[in-house]
């Protein structure tokens, strides 16, 4: 009965949430400029609604009544998640969550128009502040002593630590190293060059996103300036943008929003804490894989190359070959989201670093920018020629998103590990990729990582799924033979 | 204190109930439609919150602590509309809430599967249950022996009396009576035909609305099976449907949603409930006046003609002329939706008269059908064929819409009186229809009706606005005079 109670009081809440997703999904896609002010209204009295059903008092009357002992480890789980929505609503004062809101907001806007300026000093004030209120959020949920930062971690990666991510992570710098030192001296592949009508670039991202077994009756494609995957189960819309000179930049990113939305669209439940994504960084997994393990792959510029050449006429590249060769360009450069597979995880070493010493007060907001170049240059041998290159060109930290970096580069350790697993189950994933009948790939995905909710941990799902325990090995062996052979280490 | 407690409760829940009006628009407009099991889900949680809040037990203790006397009028509507809204959320017991909305969903589907197969008594079942439910919430709500059809009235027209409403709905029967009557015997004006792509009638549309002074910087346009318009303020959207045999269903159609919208833009505070639209009548009264008042008047077929000429090449009408005769064409028909200035008040009273006895209990659903055709035949001269030409042809009654249909002829009387009043302070307003010039017609309407919320009751508004309390005269009047040009009568 009390197990009812909190499971019916659990689906309600996850209906408003995703009533807020929806809110967050239209503000950004397509709603009037003009709306702008009623938006703000309308999401905050939502929030406030979540947060006081979140931090309702029945909560741990109904848990204390419920005799766990007798549960699948399902419904454990959801208990365990109406505690921790209930700790977090309850331990952080109303006052606290409201500055922080505030200071989120303000640290984006600052931030927007320091980096327009490339002034650092205009938005360390605003960043001071968020790290401040970060903190002592952390102090209200952790027990003393304990480190702050994985109190922050925990919201994107239940149960992670830093002090075990850590060595994980730094796991990754001396293949990444070698690997771009070895590739610096080599020749760079040709690029495609030349101009792609946008339409034709929706309707091809369109074509591969259904391809690649995206339902369009439980979504729908919209463009957007930052593209992004929204909602759950039924309903789950994703985003994209076109570039006239740059199709590829269309193509890929909607290949990985793809891969978010195939997660979300598996989950079994759309209502039960349990059945939800395990973790950011087993989001990001999925991402990760669509986009680099199957849409970075020989065998899937078989299939675009003649769909591109479809869709807009003869191109720069004369093949499938050439195509993969330029999906895969190894180039050293000052932006994250712009970096290629070989320096991707660099540019996340450097934040995780960083984030971390700001959040122990080991790093003074002051001295970031010169840490951010210092060491920039140290990992990448590049002088960073001003803060909109470096330090001020994330949006992450203004809005208070610390311990959020990480999530990215366990999303490629955990894609590789996938990879690795699912290459020994489907030895025939070339061929059903270079045709675009992947649906055994989605099937092997959707049984092993999106029908198990967060009922595991995401190095218990890994696994789980694997076979081994998640380490960074399969990445940098992944990275190294495709790496090797197309810049002929 | 208690005020400003109470105004931002106010505030709050208009948020929320903005909300819930952005999924209802999203799911007829864009949701996908695996989606709609978690919309009902979010619908359901959303209006619980939002009827709790309604029915918050400090609503009354902060209003016994305001002092009125030294309130503006405005606060004082305020006021009055959270104790209304306070009353009806505690007066009606949860469950029959919640009955009443299962009863309006199975009464929706089940009515479009007996209008499919023409089988009234396939309905009446549910319709029984709609009515028993609509009669119990009326008699929570209203006091010992009152008329329970005002109760339901005073959803959509608040503080209407159908004893009231009936006199002067019923003084427009013998004018009509006597128009219909004269126009049957002369001959019909021709009609547009012809093929007119749906993309061209999409841009017609958008380009009228701009012009009309709606604001695509506070709202969209979007394409659904049944136009609507949603939302107020800085977003309100609205829709429309392209028909290619037809470009006049949705170019009328999206002028009519115009005249909502500018009266929803035109709302100068978004949260309070004393400057919403002042009733469903008032409200109907601005989009009608757009289209047939302007719309259908003789200066906009000068407009008209030429935008659609160059939208669709030569047409089958030979000018402004024979256009605003075709937009005006007189034809008794079966469907209200379809029917003409002419007979469009004729189709309410058949209605309003039905329900009025539907609801007092002296009409059995049983004997509805019969009822209906009869005095059908009796108002239109015409022998009702099947039911879905009769009455199963709306969707009102299944569900739970009772005492709304009597608000679409208080809009077409409000309109002509507006119309009437605005002609005298702007005699060169068909200059500004025919040019498309029509800021100084919206101003006028701005002024005297969209600013001025729901203060004053619907007659109030419009006798301070043009003068004169309401009547059915100028309705007639202008009927009278139009198609008395228009048929040489």
């Amino acid at each position: 009965m009390s197990l009812d109670l909190l499971l019916d009081h659990l689906k309600h809440t996850a209906a408003l949430s995703q009533v807020s997703g929806i809110l967050s999904w239209d503000q950004e896609a397509i709603m009037p400029v003009k709306g702008a002010v009623q938006r703000a209204e309308q999401a905050g009295a939502l929030a406030s609604v979540i947060h006081a059903r979140n931090g309702d008092p029945h909560i741990p009357e109904w848990i204390a009544a419920i005799d766990q002992d007798r549960l699948s480890a399902f419904d454990r789980r959801n208990i365990a998640e109406a505690q921790r929505g209930y700790d977090k609503a309850t331990r952080i004062p109303a006052r606290l969550a409201e500055e922080s809101a505030r200071a989120a907001s303000q640290g984006q806007r600052i931030w927007a128009a320091a980096r327009a300026e490339k002034n650092f000093s205009a938005f360390a004030p605003a960043l001071k502040k968020n790290i401040d209120l970060k903190r002592e959020e952390a102090k209200c949920l952790s027990a003393p002593g304990s480190d702050l930062y994985d109190c922050l971690l925990d919201d994107y990666e239940p149960g992670a630590r830093a002090c075990e991510l850590q060595p994980l992570l730094e796991s990754l710098r001396p293949g990444l190293v070698a690997l771009r030192e070895k590739i610096a001296g080599k020749p760079m592949p040709r690029a495609l060059t030349g101009n792609f009508p946008a339409a034709g670039q929706l309707m091809l991202a369109r074509q591969i996103a259904v391809q690649l077994g995206y339902d369009l009756e439980a979504g729908r494609i919209d463009t957007v300036v930052h593209p992004f995957c929204s909602g759950t189960g039924g309903d789950v819309r994703i985003t994209t943008r076109t570039d006239e000179e740059d199709p590829l930049n269309c193509l890929y990113s909607t290949v990985h929003e793809v891969g978010h939305a195939l997660y979300a669209q598996g989950i079994t439940d759309e209502f039960m804490p349990a059945a939800d994504y395990c973790s950011m960084g087993v989001h990001e997994s999925q991402s990760r894989f669509w986009e680099n393990q199957i849409g970075r792959s020989r065998p899937f510029a078989d299939w675009l190359f003649p769909a591109m050449e479809k869709a807009f006429g003869t191109m720069s590249l004369n093949g499938p070959d050439q195509l993969y060769a330029a999906v895969n360009r190894v180039e050293t450069g000052f932006i994250r989201t712009e970096a290629d597979e070989v320096h991707y995880n660099l540019h996340i070493l450097l934040r995780f670093e960083l984030e971390r010493e700001l959040i122990a007060g080991t790093l003074e907001v002051d001295d970031l920018e010169e840490a951010w170049n210092t060491r920039f240059e140290r990992d990448f041998g590049l002088a960073v020629p001003d803060a909109s290159l470096g330090v001020l060109q994330d949006v992450h930290w203004s809005i208070g998103l610390f311990g959020y970096f990480p999530t990215y580069s366990l999303g490629n350790i955990y894609s590789a590990c996938l990879d690795k697993a699912m290459r020994a189950d489907l030895p025939g994933r070339d061929d059903m990729v270079r045709t675009a009948q992947t649906a055994p790939v989605l099937g092997w995905l959707r049984e092993r990582i999106h029908h198990k909710g967060r009922v595991l941990s995401a190095p218990q799902l890994i696994e789980q799924a694997t076979g081994e325990a998640p380490t960074a090995a399969p990445l940098i062996d992944y990275l190294e033979a495709k790496f090797g052979a197309l810049y002929d280490l």
